[in-house]
């Protein structure tokens, strides 16, 4: 048993779909989240940034003494994670080594796309990874990034999604791939007007099957929480507007108000 | 005459169209630009986060012994003008005065429409700014967030960007305003797409009306450069991709291969 928090960060609120899903597979556990809002998005941004960033998120978790770290956010886990791991002294996961093998997982030969931010994509960490599971898998790689700015103004339906959405599956439809790697946590949200376009595809959600494998290692090592103790979530954000309350309840869907701090970690 | 540089920041590189047009209307001025792209956008972030950046960027300016500095960022100017007078030691220039007053320059009555990031409508820097000008003008301001998204990513015609383009500017046209500012150095890149739907409107390009005032300041104050002395132009970024230097060509039509310089300012 272990009664201290799961730290969890992302770039901005995209990774409170990983937070959802940690709830929800383990209710028992408290969590520390980050989100870096002030410098939101990293999707754009340069892999020594990024790698800057995230290690800044890192020492910040440490400090609340969490028990593991979540890094929810696709670019951090492609641009950083190797980093990460050399320089933190608590276990950590990320979201794409989870992906990977959840698309692998039956063990055929397959046609595997990934969507991501443009630096997710451009790292190229999905194809490395998929290569080391199945050399014979066909990869196609696209990168999507209007899907975020979208997603965060809420446009979930209606023309200038389904729109995008157009524009950027076409290749994968040509390519008839049998999977769908959803490689950026805000991605979820719009699983349903992914599914409209690509019938009868297995969708990998990598935030999803992150959750999932932290709480086979928590109860494996012998280190959840306890089921008599009250969980308590602290939300941490590097900038705080109305705004970015409205959307990280859209993406926990729970009311936020009142809960979310604003703290310096430059 | 005053053979020092001209500052220019702005939070990325929608900026550099205030740049082309100072190098327009002053071929002799040696240019600093500064584009704080490890953090942009800061169309969504709050006051306090941006007064923090823009000081950062002034800051990093005055170290290079500019004659004065250009706010080409109207978030920047909404939200931290009044801080960056007080703490700078040099003249500084706004985006969003010359606008309004070039709204307003022929004295008429008028219905005023105002577009920008979130972060600048929600200040309502432009709608008190006509006031103090004229108290008669009717003033609509629309936040529209997906524009600055769309032109990094190069949707600068096509669908995308006309439905967008369809989805903000309705009220305006519902309203009949005579005159539209662009409260955005992004905009005038789909300012052709702007005029296609609201047909036979004044355009003010906020940037450009500041880049005159500029000119007219340095005449005036005698602190041009010297017709003798070729410009030397210095472009500083805070974080640097192939990306990023693609789409600073597409703001300020030359090439910048090698020209570009990464820094650290914070």
């Amino acid at each position: 048993m272990d009664l201290r928090p799961i730290g969890v960060f992302d770039s901005g609120l995209g990774g409170l779909t990983v937070v959802k899903e940690i709830k929800r597979l383990l209710p028992n556990e408290s969590i520390v989240y980050l989100g870096d809002t002030a410098r939101v998005p990293y999707g754009t941004r340069s892999k020594k940034t990024v790698t800057e960033f995230s290690l800044q998120n890192i020492r910040f978790l440490l400090k609340k003494k969490v028990k593991c770290i979540v890094i929810a956010c696709n670019t951090s886990s492609a641009l950083a994670y190797t980093r990460i791991k050399v320089e933190t002294s608590v276990p950590t996961f990320d979201v794409i080594g989870p992906g990977v093998r959840a698309a692998l997982s039956n063990g055929l030969v397959k046609r595997i796309g990934v969507i991501g931010t443009r630096a997710t994509i451009g790292s190229h960490a999905y194809k490395k990874a998929i290569h080391k599971g199945s050399s014979k898998a066909s990869i196609l790689e696209v990168a999507c990034p209007l899907f975020v700015p979208l997603i965060e103004e809420g446009e979930l339906k209606g023309q200038l999604i389904e729109y995008t959405v157009d524009k950027y599956l076409k290749p994968f439809i040509q390519m008839k791939i049998d999977i769908l790697i959803l490689g950026c946590t805000h991605y979820p949200l719009i699983k349903s007007q992914l599914l409209k376009k690509l019938k009868k595809i297995r969708i990998v959600d990598s935030g999803k099957t992150a959750a999932k494998e932290l709480s086979i290692y928590l109860e494996k090592n012998k280190i959840v929480s306890s089921k008599n103790k009250k969980p308590r979530d602290e939300f941490f954000v590097t900038d705080l507007t109305d705004r970015f309350i409205k959307v990280a309840e859209m993406f926990l869907e729970e009311s936020l108000q009142g809960k979310i701090k604003k703290v310096d970690i430059n």
